[in-house]
């Protein structure tokens, strides 16, 4: 979200295509050391570093929607650039990291505020974190795995559960209002954002009841991610390899 | 830009990852039927169709930044999903279109405006769309490849000339409030947006005097694009290939 409005948001999304991961910054100019990173990857730390230090901003946290396993996050090596950043991830992740959220809690981000809601069921430990206006204004959603655009992540490992995942798209996300913006984790066809309205309506898995949901991911078959055995080890150290 | 606004604008920003060119969806949900595609691409037609048409919108026009040398425009094929449809790029671009746009025109979208900016230097009919609000703010500008983040397109084949892109970044784009946000045609790092304000400073380029760009330009030594002599010659062609 960069186009100019009236408030002091710094919105940033950014893409690392070799596990098509979105990291995205987010700051308040009046309050620029209170930048939050979601989701950073290791190998993209130099690309991002560099542009929150060109925006004039410092990091307060590195986030993690959850214990990732298609890449390294990069919250382990920002720590380096960033000595006061510190890492954070649900508390039900069972990864280490400096802070471990629980759900409801809120991250403040200059006068912005960051809603952690739990969002399990791709793991044990997702959690979606919801932006919110001054004024409390749901602006935007960043789902992680949990809701991707007309899809979702699976759900056959690291303690995967269709029937949970199912619930918690639909009593955590599909709950707020239609017009919040989608922000996943990924998106390997190109878009880039969606909204909570499109989703229940147009996903072709969520937007459909309980039991064919998880007849739909009882039969995806998917290939075991290539980097899982290197990346949860390292995720659940905090990035740490 | 999809996070609510008390605008009705919609924007959504689309990648496809072959040639790494972004696609721009604009429209006025208040005007379902006047919505624009930038810089469409062959390959991701369907994709963007049924997307549109998810949104419950219609096109009006499928514009080109310019005669593209690394894929081939999909305005053609949009023409056979959206009847309507016209297809539009400069008239300075030597390529057949159903509207051959002026410098300085203005497309209506709905209560928003694309204000026509002639850009040339990358090639003779480059030309960049500013978007504006019903009360003529400036929101954002799509650059195609004049203006790309910490870079800009080359200058060595299609009309290229150096000193005709400094001068259009510096009196067409530069000249722009800085909070202005800057959508350009392509990325290959996994940047999404920038701003006037940020590429005036941190543009490793076009910050520079006009004699270092040029100097930078001339020694720049990049290989030809692959699909150029497929993609030029469909492309004055408005796709037909």
């Amino acid at each position: 979200m960069t186009f100019p409005t009236p408030s002091s948001l710094v919105f940033r999304q950014l893409f690392e295509s070799e596990s098509s991961t979105f990291t995205y910054l987010i700051a308040d100019r009046t309050h620029p050391n209170e930048a939050v990173l979601i989701d950073p990857v290791d190998s993209t730390v130099e690309r991002d570093a560099k542009l929150i230090k060109e925006l004039g901003l410092g990091l307060k946290f590195g986030l993690n929607t959850h214990c990732h396993a298609d890449h390294i996050t990069g919250t382990n090596l920002l720590r380096a650039k960033f000595p006061s950043m510190k890492s954070a991830i649900s508390e039900n992740a069972g990864s280490k990291a400096d802070v471990l959220l629980k759900d409801n809690q809120t991250i403040e981000v200059g006068q912005f505020v960051l809603e952690c809601r739990a969002t399990p069921g791709h793991t044990d430990g997702c959690m979606s974190f919801l932006l919110k206006d001054q004024q409390q204004n749901p602006l935007a959603v960043f789902t992680g795995d949990a809701l991707l655009i007309r899809g979702c992540g699976r759900t056959d490992f690291q303690q995967g559960s269709a029937a949970s995942l199912y619930n918690s798209v639909h009593t955590r996300l599909f709950s707020l209002p239609d017009n919040v913006s989608v922000y996943p984790a990924h998106d390997y066809r190109g878009f880039t954002s969606s909204t909570i309205g499109e989703e229940k309506v147009h996903n072709p898995r969520l937007s459909k009841s309980a039991d064919e949901f998880k007849t739909i991911m009882d039969n995806l078959n998917l290939p075991k991610p290539k980097l899982i055995d290197v990346a949860v080890p390292a995720n659940i150290n905090c990035g740490v390899h």
